[in-house]
């Protein structure tokens, strides 16, 4: 039947033209085994051990007691060495300039030795995010108590993996605190780059919409509510046209700050302490400490009978 | 090698640290087999059995016939039965108060007897879905038939959970409603507390950002477009400057209401029958029942050219 | 033990209520065996393996070489077909007034020539996402690579979902592209409908909450931020009070337009090329070409100390 | 490197090679999808789910009770429907001469029909085989319960497995019954050919090692010990040195009879009523009714110190 | 179509039939949830377990080293102890008169400290099977290494099994024994029941075949081959024509016995330390210490030419 | 409680003892990771995939058409390709004198150029089993077909692997071989040593327990039945008493020999070409070629009425 034929034909010379060389350019990741590539799937174990090394029993094998803690901390640990070392690698050839070869042992040992220095870190990261827990408890009249939280809350999701990757970045992991960090952007809808600086005790609630951009810096005791950007305000261009990158350009939030929801701070401005920030402003300007902004009384709003 | 002794002794170290009981504190939930524990994968599945229940064929077992619809029927009423019992057994075990100790067998009977209040209540939940489904189909000029609406549109998925946490509230099962609404809130970002009241033929549009608190009061035929909000305004603290829980703080709207993109209505205002709310609005007095309020023409945008 | 008689009484009665065919009515999808059904899961496997053959090695089986690759093209490109074989069917089966018998061998036969339709296109599908990564790299200060943006921004996700499902569209594929869509909107906030018309070098950043309606068009070249809505302003109602469905009543916009954060474009209205919109505006009236539109400045704004 | 060079020489090479149509011949089985093919895991399904089916509660789905066995016989019921189908109709496609092109709507047909014969046999399947476990109970002094029969003993399966089988043959199934055969003899090391006819209450002890040949007739209330062989002592050639096909040449074994360890029974003789046959012989003639045959006392043993 | 409702009427008879009381009798293992129940699973997990303990690194989780060895055993043995409690609870309910009503937490109760017994013999049941593989290292020439001995030889399995089971009958757990000898059964065609006593460096070569009664009492040093039964000659009966169980009937084997392929050993024989008992033998005699029986000259053989 | 405490002591005691380093001396497989190590997992996929490609359809991913048996060949070789590297590798490394350290490199590339050896024997392979289907087809007077014989009967698994795991002995391949026959010994009850040297057109009826010894030596067109042993009579022991390895002890067959049921055949002796050897018979002495031998007429058996 010519319809079989034509069917055969298509296919073949689709997967010919797919598969062509000329054709793959940028848009092909190909490696030879050994080399390490970031998948997915290991990023999402990644978190999910993390998850279960900080907070055991609520994440990961729940049934947890006195005796076996130490079983399932040793082999969680180790689980997150290896996965470690194969994602820290993979973030690492990525970086490296592709012209010359890899030299996978090198780049092998710089990973076990990231791995190794983040893993010691493992203890202040819980102590974080114990301090970001409470303050997530204390600021919502709607929980019941800190398990509640920990169970129920993406904010807690979201600053677990923000704390996580932004521990890499200060390795100089490349590449893999941002899908650390865009998972948590899928889980939760809340955008946090890894990059950006957190103080301790923060929080979000809802907290779908909320970005906070790569060179933020945000104090101590900071609430943020669901819609809230922190981002630039414009970015200097290159002779190309192109934004320059790397450049200051998100805001800086004081301590005890609180935005209210779809509140939108934009460039490189600074938030004083204890600063209120209304919802659904637009703010381009700094903000003296303890100053609080509103939006005005409702002058721009027409009401009428239908 | 001194790099291979250095690693032992960090992965040791840390280990025994966040092992060590000191430093677990409230983040760690240990428990003793037999003691039910909240499971987000349990939780997955009880919301994955419920839609199959009430959505025959759309969701889960797809063969479904009228031969055959009776045991897949008996079959899921029966799987859900018991992942409720042990769903709610944790939560209620979770709200005990942790000096006492816990009489698993009293907890295991009253949250058997309140599993078949909830499976009792599974036939009006379909007919409550069934006039939600409906009024999406007639609200938006994109639906092709009420079969689209079911597969693809979030607003199912986000107020069929609701609609089982907030039988499950009535219930005063703890935790497990919110979890539930959280898993709708990360599939399609739409934030609704479980403890809110919605009327009949609910919907939302697109629904990203929404948030619905937990003591607002929704009437019936009401829609609402993505990101809008109906959150508290403030919220009274107590002697220590924490939240007070438990206020009404949240809107009350009434029926034939629709509230456009983005808007945010905060704090226990009332937006009337038939009123209509405009997008971007920020609305935190009472709207008459039949008025309708939209932005001011654009006096507050500058154009200009390049 | 009355309880357990109880429990069998609850279970069984509940049982048979939910099986019974009087109310079951829409909610229910039987279909008989060898009928296609449109499956969540289906379309999830069939949106992977066009991202695996679009961007090999990013995607799916990690170990790609130039030795491989035309062995892992051929036989993702044969899952996808009858992937979308049985998709096809059942978008077509669900689209056909049920008054009638299924003529299902005439319904797979034309899915099958679809099929191969939609397979000879993904060469230009991923030429076109080609341009689109690019355009998302120059445009954004914070990314470092090509590869960063394809592992790690979920607009590339977005917007290959889009392309996939639009694909499908133009070849008038009933219901399957909708679902589609969903995946990414439930993956990463983004919500495209696929009938709209989307130009080149198209970009998102961030993302979560922006919606772009069904019968929007965008031109070459065009980025926008998070929050931004292309919606509808108002629709005609039948008169019954419906809808009426199909009517152009979403904005067209230009080549070159950049469009803020949680800016909010509203009705058939035209942004012109060369266009900016500023954040958080509600637009509701044409925008000249190279015209740029932004908040006045914040007259609308208390600010007061505490 | 030249060995990366050899290596990929190798692989395409060899690929090739196997690849080539020439190289194939009866050593693959190709085929177009719809059209049904043998599958091991298929087989393996259809055997648990009929042995679930008949042993409700000691295989498969364990939690049944008084109220869930409709459900579960229901649903396992219609699994097995789908799979006998299309197994089937492999067997039918594989007998059918592939000179002509296989009407797969007519197999199809006739292996739905064959299907409902089938499950219409099951009760009488279950009562033959509650007999087989009785006399299996009865006959080890080691047996402590009918439950630990079924549970432990071996030989349940492998008859279970026959019993299946043999059903299918008497329906002119080809090639499933064989399939259904071996993965008995697989799992306990009794080969017993499903075209042979076994009574009632039949029992195998230890079981290793049996052999029971296509034409072999076993009466009631026989029991057979491990390595017990019921062969054929020769078979007629055809012209051109092959056996040929069909010709009984097994034993036939009256009732009552039991038939000791690693005893060889070979050709068409006829073992009478009650006869018993001692361990380790060779029998190749008919044996009366009520003889007893066993080996002469140890007249070929030499008894030595070392 | 007269076929598919006479498809229905099938199915919905056959399924009542097999579902209803009358015709379930012994054929059903009913349970009501909180019961225990055997589990050919949990056995297997369970045998893998108590591998994976007494062999680290052979069988189970393979990245076993000195730092990890003490969290890998302890994730076992407490994966081991929970398996454990669920199966013995489980045989010793299935041996409890069914009249009574079970006392679950009785059961319970005496299955946790059965299961602590039996995890207080692991280190004495390794230190034996170590015996058992250095026999078997030193008794085939083809023997490479222990290492293969333990990753290869049936025998280990078997024997393996039948010390675990061993260790649970003196414990007198039933059922659950037999079920761990069957799976070795079925695994390597070694059929070892599981009350038979079995001394130190014990071995078997190929095994299939292989036989051992449960009152078989064997010494150190033996080593057997493949097809060698050790089995009862005959079995009283009670006055209802059945086999009384539990008398003596299987022979005693004394050290250092070595005992050649396919011989049959049978009856509450003795055959002394240090015998050798040739190949295909029948021996129903008591042998001398330091004995050597063997198969009289070919006089029983007729050699032709063609 | 004592009791939990007890438990905990048990289980702590148990878990130390059986983690220290004294108690796990040859029992214990410790690596580290890098270091291969022989996985029954990765050798069962490594059958599964040959077993794919030589019998393309039969075994493995069953979709294979003439335009697909390109990809899935390829895909099939490649992942040959890895699991051969692995578990050679993990063969040599246990080879290896533990003392000094392991070069892994050396190991790895040694591996490699080992499995290129094996990739390109593929073919012949396939030349080889497709001799013994014929031949296994042509003896069984009960095989209806070749398909039936590839699908059903256990000899075809078993000599496959056998000629695998022989391909891998000629290439000095330590410890794998013998996996993967012991694979096809539990799967089948055919124990062929992979040392031993068979010719083309081999095959074996119902299979159970015949044994293949490491020396043996087996010519062109044999058919064995089951039970028959080619063994050892009995093999020198060195000064300590043990076996010496690796000297000639089992038969040597001719060519179009065939054995009969349960006949073992002890040390190095000669069955010469177009020789029959009796079931059931101890066969120690040379036969000559044409001779045939069977057991002398039933004058070893005692008849009698009951």
């Amino acid at each position: 039947m010519a319809t079989q034929h034509d069917h055969h034909k298509v296919m073949q010379e689709t997967v010919a033209r797919l598969a062509a060389g000329e054709n793959l350019t940028s848009m092909c990741h190909m490696r030879w085994r050994g080399e390490p590539i970031p998948s997915q799937q290991a990023v999402a174990e990644l978190i999910n051990t993390c998850r279960a090394l900080i907070f055991p029993g609520f994440f990961g094998d729940s049934d947890v007691n006195r005796i076996n803690i130490l079983y399932h901390t040793g082999i969680a640990a180790e689980r997150l060495y290896w996965l470690l070392c194969d994602q820290i690698a993979a973030g690492l050839a990525l970086a490296t300039d592709c012209d010359g070869e890899l030299d996978i042992n090198a780049l092998t040992e710089r990973a076990e030795a990231l791995a190794d220095k983040f893993i010691a870190k493992l203890p202040s990261l819980r102590e974080a995010l114990e301090a970001d827990v409470h303050a997530t408890y204390l600021g919502d009249p709607a929980a019941i108590s800190t398990e509640e939280v920990i169970y129920c809350y993406p904010a807690v999701k979201a600053i677990t993996n923000y704390r996580i990757a932004h521990a890499l970045v200060e390795l100089d992991v490349p590449v893999i605190p941002r899908m650390i960090a865009e998972q948590a952007h899928s889980e939760t809808g809340i955008d946090i780059h890894p990059a950006a600086t957190i103080g301790r005790s923060f929080t979000i609630d809802h907290g779908t919409g909320v970005v906070i951009g790569a060179t933020a810096r945000i104090g101590d005791n900071v609430k943020l509510y669901q819609g809230v950007t922190l981002g630039a305000k414009s970015f200097d261009l290159d002779s190309d046209g192109n934004p320059i990158k790397g450049i200051p350009r998100h805001p800086i939030i004081g301590n005890n700050v609180v935005i209210y929801s779809n509140a939108t701070i934009l460039g490189r401005i600074t938030i004083g302490d204890n600063a209120v920030i209304g919802g659904n402003l637009w703010v381009t300007f700094d903000v003296a400490p303890g100053e609080k902004v509103v939006q005005a009384k409702a002058d721009n709003v027409l009401r009428f009978k239908q």
